[in-house]
């Protein structure tokens, strides 16, 4: 016998980190990227779809992720024993796409290529962490022009506003990998062996935002035990270290609402010139940030939509040049009930690396990233996500199962009038086809008795203000006679009708 | 030192069987898609994501396709060592999905659902055979109502048709498996025993639209060699059962251009009414059929869109009612340059076993799926795809790189009144980015020098227009004097003569 409700039966579930994307969301989803999409276009950049296997070899063995040392692929062999990963992010697809284009010579640069899909990643999922989720990539290829850069933090903001965010409920933080560079080099933490350190000093100015001075001053030091304990371990840095870090964060330039040109901008890259000194490579990073801050005012972004930002390093080791992450700035609420800043939706930068694996030379690009269900998040937080902007079918009721094609034309009618609409299927009765269309979100439904049809009308039923009015009415006798919300029509103006109830519940 | 061109970099190739997708494939996807989406949501169908990953368990360790019987999963241990697969349709993860929403109550049926994305054989990969490719299904769960199949077929003829393929180009051909069962059952060739026998009846019947009478009489019989030499086994039937079988594919109905009423639908009927004799289940397939004819006609379908067709079995095992395939009728020229008719762009049909696997219990379900580039072949193939609506951007070339600024500002003012454009990136002179502007089809390039810029001044230049006049100027004198193409503007006019050009070359 089969013990304790065990059986042979398949089990009906998802592997962890994996999740069905509802209606709604899809919806959401799709006009976000429709919008996306046309800003993107605008801009010049290409749509390119890449497989989601490749060669393990292809891709690069390891995400290029330092900070979750962690993070592995989905692998395995193929029939010739070769290996095979899931991608886990657009860039190494990219990078590949490229290199063999330009082998093949089929390529011509600079190239500008938008792309979205998902992407994979084998690691341990925990809440709002997924194995699998969408991203939506933008990279310029082939070009050094400090005009790209400006050009993708353009791109960032027009795109937060398309979707509908503000201004002063988003920023786009630009800074030069170049500037920290230097900064490190003036103060002693230059060359190889100091790499360690310099990685340790990045992530303590990662957490600037939320910890502010005191914190980043312990991380920068001997270390910052947090609320609940755990300790970890600073960078070790000598007292005067920690102050010029400390003074090029506070240098940074205030993010919203500031003056009138250009010199609110130009403020901070005297400080920034300063700090970093006799430092070649600083002063190349503060010029280049003057270069994009004079692009950007040429094409009309200002302060509110574009600020450049001492505390933004992207945490990614290969970024080379500028770097950029887009946030937004609004607060909401967190699962203690705390307000937060909402904060990043999209980041990316400058990356000289891209096809060095396969060609051996450098070829520079520069790109941007949007995590899609973050982005997505945000929209829904802010109030700016239409889900509902695709109402439920009409749904037409049937009376009498024996005269199924007399329905199908009504519904069949509707549905060639523009109407979104469906026949019941099922095999309940008037109450339980009521029950049916109210789960799905029907306007309206349509009825058609024996005697409507002898007659040569249906009757309409709005859902929405029958609804309303249910609540209203107490007597179900008077519920019967006042029938409230339904009206009858002729066959012939059963569109019409429909159309009335449509409109009515858009108003 | 390193062997012959050998060396450590990695190289830049997809395994067999993946693809790139160009920018205007993907476009034209991208707007076929659309589209399709636009119909399935007007018969009142839901869109469903599920990951591309899941439990090998739950998707089925095989694929149902008993024609392909070396299809293949592509299939990883999780960490905890349980097997997990890619999916290799979208119907398997439906299973998964209904019986989990009916165990946890979440799902209400009947429900409609429509899905695409790519999916993943491990199979040998051939030309125009892929190990990814991507799918568009729509199915009804949950109902026996024969409507629904009817439905289906609508669906699939309304597709089509607001894809550009008009009506006597395109036949959804429709039929059922009882009726096939019914006409076995009378031949004597019913049970468990003959179950091989019978898919080798399906698969030569499957063989109609193209051997015709002999080669399927062959089929049915001892077996036929092909034009290569190569032998195929029959079904090894008797001279009786053969002729049945071939007098039930002689009686399916013309497809096209038929009879004013109903009628032309039921005299097919009659035949095959005759033909299974005393067979429960053939009757009530040819009942079942007529009930579909009944339904389609009082929606208003036609014998040039809809087709009841003998010969149309499906070669899948689980089907187990109505049947479906849409074909595109118009001959087309093959690799040989013969003209052959372009066939199936999808199908589908009636099952009952989707979550048996899972629940114990039939939950009847109908269905189907469109291969997404086999329509994306036809619709070229037919002159509807709208590959290239998208035009090149306008690009602005930089005429003095220490002027960036002013580059930025015109190509700004070109995106934010709503046209493609782009900032040329890359360093190389004025011809070289004339050339890079024609690469990326442009419509025209916006040039401001020095002096033009002294003056407040672009020149538009048209290259469409431009290289028709290239070619008919045969001195060099001639063009620099006439500047064919190309005009000066104030800049203020830029926008105004880039709409012209724009005009000019959509009419």
């Amino acid at each position: 016998m089969a013990k304790s409700g065990k059986d042979n039966k398949a089990q009906a579930r998802l592997p962890k980190g994996f999740g069905d994307a509802s209606a709604d969301a899809l919806r959401a989803q799709w006009r976000m990227i429709e919008t996306i999409r046309r800003v993107y276009e605008s801009y010049g950049f290409e749509p390119l779809e890449t497989p989601a296997i490749e060669y393990t070899e292809a891709l690069g063995k390891f995400l290029p992720d330092q900070d979750r040392p962690n993070a592995g692929v989905f692998s395995f062999q193929d029939e010739d024993e070769q290996w095979l990963s899931l991608r886990y992010d657009l860039t190494a697809p990219l990078a590949r796409y490229v290199a063999e284009g330009l082998k093949e010579q089929k390529l011509s640069l600079p190239f500008r290529r938008y792309a979205f899909g998902p992407v994979w990643r084998n690691e341990k999922p925990g809440p709002g962490r997924f194995r699998q989720f969408m991203q939506f990539d933008a990279d310029t290829v082939g070009t050094d022009n400090i005009a790209a850069d400006a050009e993708i933090c353009m791109l960032a903001a027009d795109t937060l506003e398309a979707l509908g965010i503000p201004r002063g409920q988003y920023v786009v933080k630009v800074n030069n990998r170049k500037v920290l560079d230097g900064l490190m080099e003036v103060l002693g933490l230059g060359g190889d062996a100091k790499a360690g350190q310099r990685l340790t000093v990045l992530r303590a100015i990662d957490k600037w935002d939320r910890l502010r001075h005191e914190g980043v001053r312990q991380l920068l030091g001997e270390g910052r035990k947090d609320e609940s304990g755990d300790f970890t371990k600073g960078a070790q840095l000598q007292a005067d270290q920690i102050e010029a870090i400390l003074s090029y964060l506070g240098s940074r330039y205030a993010v919203m609402g500031a003056g009138e040109n250009a010199s609110g901008w130009s403020a901070s890259f005297g400080a920034w010139k300063k700090l970093v000194g006799g430092s070649d490579n600083g002063q190349a990073g503060v010029a280049e940030l003057e270069q994009m801050a004079s692009l950007l005012w040429a094409a009309n972004y200002r302060y509110d939509q574009i600020s450049f930002d001492s505390s933004c390093v992207r945490g990614l080791e290969y970024y080379t040049g500028p770097v950029f992450e887009a946030e937004i700035t609004t607060q909401i609420k967190n699962e203690d009930g705390q307000l937060v800043r909402f904060g990043s939706v999209g980041g990316g930068g400058r990356y000289d690396g891209l096809v060095e694996r396969f060609l051996g030379t450098k070829v520079p690009a520069t790109g941007f990233s949007i995590g899609v269900s973050r982005l997505q998040a945000a929209l829904a937080a802010l109030g700016r996500s239409d889900a509902g902007a695709t109402g439920g079918p009409v749904v037409v009721l049937v009376m009498d199962k024996g005269e199924l094609p007399v329905y199908q034309k009504l519904t069949q009618t509707l549905r060639t009038a523009g109407i979104r609409a469906e026949m019941y299927l099922g095999t309940a009765g008037m109450k339980a086809q009521m029950k049916y269309a109210d789960k799905r979100g029907a306007p309206c439904v349509v009825i058609q008795g024996g005697d409507e049809r002898a007659r040569g009308e249906v009757q309409i039923k709005d859902l929405i203000e029958g609804a309303k009015a249910a609540a209203s009415i107490k007597d179900s006798k008077e519920w019967r006679e006042g029938r409230p919300a339904q009206v009858s029509v002729e066959e012939a103006r059963m569109v019409e009708a429909v159309r009335e109830v449509l409109a009515r519940h858009k108003a």
